[in-house]
């Protein structure tokens, strides 16, 4: 907690860094980074990152004037030293709490935060933005600076903002905040390039070997040739780590050390004063100041809560059980043992996805593309026409960066794609950015694309293998959830069949995915407690729908209720209500229930769930008004059991076999 | 047409070309060109960069066999020459027409076209997957190669494939088809790249520049500074041409002429036995072979029919009227005279959106940054967030490659950008790469997004005026169609409002959009010889919907009928049997037409609405249905004017009062 005798308690803003005396500033460096420990001893955050950033922080600040400079995040897990300057440090506990700070910029929380970044590689393209913004408002003055790290560098659109800032010739500064590795193992042409960069001498040292290159006499031809290869070389090698990005038109400068706070306001100072786009490389350590974090970044990327006592890191809590990303992951190595076509694809999600026994045990089978989901799903049509059996495993929010490919690339071609969309629906603490809310309303546009979603543990696997085997492209999308398991003898996989768990003649709901569950313990309530006779579908297919099962259920069941874990707006309720139109049945009975049109906060995920009426009070609730509404008869009876909310846990149902969401659990990106 | 006596006529497929001399291969490139002028005799269709392309197509099939090896022409535009020699040139006569060849790849009618192209940059990506996953299946030695064009290469998904191929060490050959000009005058720092090269002499140049500036005695401080300085840009200004691939780690070899067919050959050969990506950077002439093309490559990229006589090109076809695009020209233009802070920003589609005049006329409110679409929409955020107000022109079939940005750089934030989404809808000979189906799915998604389509020419713009005057984010959709304007008092743009055009009781139509016009010509119709009363709403909005008004229509009229052009999952029609089943509305008698769940052929505008019924005849079918579905009770009068099928048009409407479709005029990209 924050001390008032802390020189951090008496910094209100940025302003007042600048009274502070270089000893003072160390002091400050010092008091954030406990102030950070703090918070991850509290509960799952993003962590080293925010390590890193400290001194950067702290010089940008120091040396920009961001109530009218503009300062761009990139991706934004790193904002939690700008958050304890910029007025927030009292509040830096309630971090990724419902009602609290989000873990992300916010302009609604401050002044000095400009966009709601999550999704990487964006900062270039608005901190350009804002600048000819201010140009067009007559604020030439005004400097505008996005920093970004190295894994969201190789990112295509970066590569686009750059392109334009050096033909704008307009003074951006972007910072490149490298941390010598992404959350994954850096992969291509640009992690080398920075590879060289950091390893790169002075330039005494490509003096000295250049001019042992230059040729005394006239070459021709063939020698010539390999001298020039030589030379080449020898550039590459040496003086070259920054020519990617002069080449591009960028003034490039470092890299230097992101620890250095005088270093680094130097620097700085230097670049304000410079004109044109600059590309400023700092090198920078994840976890800088913590030592377990420095060793192992990856695991304190976003860790869950800890603490340090002297036999080391105590983890305060355990997740206990399989979730679904687990069970994907699991699948897919069985997927990979039994088919050599078989090849997972991952966007720099390898650990978010739980990939790492797929990539250790099947090298050639696993492939990592970096933050390039366009790249992905192109690469992946351009595998699948050969012959391969691509799976692109991506979060659902994350895989709207290749909507286009998926349309052109994959089913305009009819190519057997398989995508596996991660963290569909709510995702609890990293919020609005991190949602998947919209993938059931983009994928079921596009001709030929299959659309799924698993109602439970025991469809995984075989919907898995459904997919695979399906000659045309193929989505399934799964929450960040535990698994749970619906009783029953659960029906094979079929294109375009639901599977009836319980047909009833008052009612009927029928589950999109992993509301399953839910919708099975409110259908027990509902009989327990108020004596309806619900029935309980489980889609599994969003498109092809199942027109037959859940048409006869619009026409015998008194009650109709959708429940999906996606945007209400052209989801799969506006699939069933579609359906239904298109056969001409009547729809005064059927409801829908999903995300609503706005964008959901971050909170825990059975918070957000509760928020929006789909957790099994909610839907509960929701089918007792629809049975009112269609004059069904029906009374209270009372809590029968531990079952009943009053008495229930914070999930709205003791009963929950593993129905727990996964709270505090790792983000990543 | 193709002389039975030509050398083209006697190759059925590539293996043809090898036993050919290099005589006969001249006089065959000759005869390519020849057919290719046919063609454009014949129909607008994509012309220089075809005649720019024919010996590097000779090349590269004399090079590899493609019955194995693998070849993708990015965009794709340029394929004529590739079909005249793969057994498609007897059918050249029939590109871009209904159940003739397609003018981009298509895998339907020659193996010898891997991929549907149409949205640029993708080629590398494909061409690496497909790499890849020969070498899955066990093809290690199969070749692959991907042809793009410098217009397409500032595209980020281009940058991601040559990262990770350079990163993946896979044979990739790309050859950078350099015609020194994309659509529109290129922009950024890859554009100077590209100057430099061109301009580039041997090495024996910077050989001599080179000796000059290496020093003879060790430097130290400014001194060395300057020195360094001095170098680098004494290495970009001469050497370095290819280090921007090289640093990727590319091996870049050009640039070479693109019309010496020996030469490509020579280097092609060369490059087969090499390894590693390759980048091959060919100059070619948009127009070779054809002086006015050459000479004018903008006007003859998909230029209207036209013949080549005496006094020089006689066009055969002019097209008459004004389009929508004409219309949203002029409104921007307005726009910009009227606010300084408009700016419109375009992504190379200068031309298509006929921005030329915005452009020329308000240099400092016009932004064209490339295809790069992500990176326009992001910065569009960023501008807006800077106080400007940005308009994104674009079409809708490529802004989907922004669908991310929408949702985070602009939704997400609640920015005042407006997006004019052009080609919305069916977009003729182009087929279905071109369609702008999807949008109003994609769009309504949001929170925050206001959804509009205008319904004729009046409500352009108001339109636009409203959407600049909104402070949210806010899209408007129109189609590639000639202006209409439909008679009434036009009620002026209220936010979520409605417009009836006029109301009557037995059955009301609601159409989005340009639909208005067919609408109001199908209820005349109807009224005129079956004797029913049908009225018609103007939706003009999408989101929020006017349910209200649409809801009294439903309440009160016998049936309701929406007709929209755009996908009809998720679609105008979904969100309005969403509205109705929220009020607890029946809609037993409401009924949807839209753009059916398949991919629709290329064939001319008019031809395809009438095969997905959205012209007046479909429109007409389907009240009927509908009428007789819900019990109402009419005659058929048989036809009552030159207004029915049979005297009709090809339009099926002579009435129309401009609202012919545009047949055959250019499409670009």
């Amino acid at each position: 907690m924050l001390s008032p005798d802390s020189i951090l308690s008496r910094i209100g803003s940025p302003a007042d860094l600048k009274t502070l005396t270089d000893k003072d500033l160390d002091l400050l460096a010092a008091e954030m980074r406990a102030e950070l420990l703090g918070v991850v001893g509290r509960r799952a955050a993003h962590f080293a990152s925010n390590l890193g950033v400290v001194e950067l922080c702290l010089a940008l600040h120091l040396t920009f004037d961001f109530a009218r400079d503009r300062l761009i995040w990139d991706t934004g897990h790193q904002i939690y030293p700008h958050k304890l300057i910029t007025g927030r440090a009292a509040e830096l506990h309630t971090i990724r709490t419902k009602g609290g700070l989000m873990g992300y910029p916010n302009p609604a929380e401050s002044p000095y935060d400009l966009f709601m970044t999550g999704h990487a590689g964006c900062a270039p393209s608005t901190a350009l933005g804002l600048k000819l913004g201010d140009e067009i408002m007559g604020r030439d003055d005004a400097h505008s600076v996005a920093v970004i790290g190295d894994g969201a560098f190789p990112s295509g659109i970066v590569f686009e903002a750059l392109n334009h800032a050096s033909g704008s010739q307009s003074k951006l500064l972007v910072i490149l905040n490298d941390n010598k590795m992404s959350i994954c193992p850096p992969v291509g042409g640009i992690a080398n390039t920075l590879d060289r960069a950091r390893m790169s001498k002075t330039y005494h040292d490509w003096n000295k070997r250049l001019k042992s290159l230059v040729p005394t006499i006239p070459l021709v031809g063939e020698t010539a040739d390999r001298w020039l290869q030589q030379f080449k070389d020898a550039i590459k090698a040496t003086l070259q780590h920054g020519m990617l990005f002069e080449e591009l038109g960028f003034t490039y400068l470092g890299p230097i050390d992101g620890h250095d706070l005088k270093g680094l306001r130097t620097y700085l100072e230097k670049v304000k004063a410079m004109s044109g786009p600059i590309l400023l490389h700092v090198l920078t350590n994840k976890g800088q100041g913590f030592e377990p974090a420095v060793k192992d970044p990856v695991k304190f990327h976003a860790p869950n809560p800890f603490r340090k006592a002297k036999e080391g890191i105590v983890p305060l809590k355990v997740s206990s059980g399989e979730t679904y990303t687990d069970a994907f992951s699991s699948a897919l190595f069985d997927a990979c043992a039994n088919d050599p076509r078989v090849v997972v694809l991952t966007a720099a999600m390898c650990e978010g996805n739980k990939l790492q026994k797929v990539r250790e045990t099947f090298p050639k089978q696993f492939l990592d593309v970096g933050i390039c989901e366009s790249h992905a799903v192109a690469l992946a049509g351009g595998m699948a026409k050969a012959g391969a059996r691509p799976v692109v495993d991506i979060y659902s929010t994350f895989l709207q960066r290749s909507y286009d490919q998926i349309f052109q690339e994959v089913a305009l071609q009819n190519l057997p794609v398989v995508f596996c969309l991660d963290r569909a629906g709510l995702v609890g603490a990293d919020g609005p950015t991190h949602h998947g809310s919209y993938d059931l309303a983009y994928m079921r546009v596009f001709p030929n694309m299959v659309v799924m979603a698993p109602g439970d543990r025991r469809d995984v696997g075989p919907m898995l293998d459904f997919a695979l085997g399906h000659d045309a492209p193929v989505s399934i999308r799964y929450p960040r959830a535990y698994l749970e398991s619906v009783e029953r003898d659960a029906a094979p996989i079929e294109l375009g069949q639901a599977e009836v768990i319980e047909w009833e003649s008052d009612g009927m709901i029928v589950a999109c995915g992993a509301m399953l569950g839910a919708c099975v313990r409110a259908a027990e309530r509902l009989h327990d407690r108020y004596g309806l006779h619900v029935g309980v579908i489980n889609a599994r297919f969003v498109k092809p729908l199942d027109r037959a099962t859940i048409g006869k259920a619009i026409e015998e069941a008194g009650f109709v209720l959708t429940v999906e874990e996606g945007c209400l707006p052209g989801g799969f309720g506006s699939a069933v209500l579609e359906a239904a139109n298109d056969a001409g049945l009547p729809t005064h009975h059927v409801r829908r229930l999903g995300l609503p049109d706005r964008f959901v906060l971050h909170a825990e995920r059975d918070e957000q769930l509760a928020e929006v009426g789909l957790d099994v009070d909610g839907i509960t609730a929701a089918a007792l008004e629809l049975a009112r509404a269609v004059g069904l008869e029906f009374t209270d009876l009372g809590p029968a059991s531990a079952t009943e909310p009053g008495a229930a846990s914070s999930n709205g149902d003791a009963h929950s076999n593993g129905s727990a969401v996964v709270a505090g659990s790792p983000s990543e990106k």
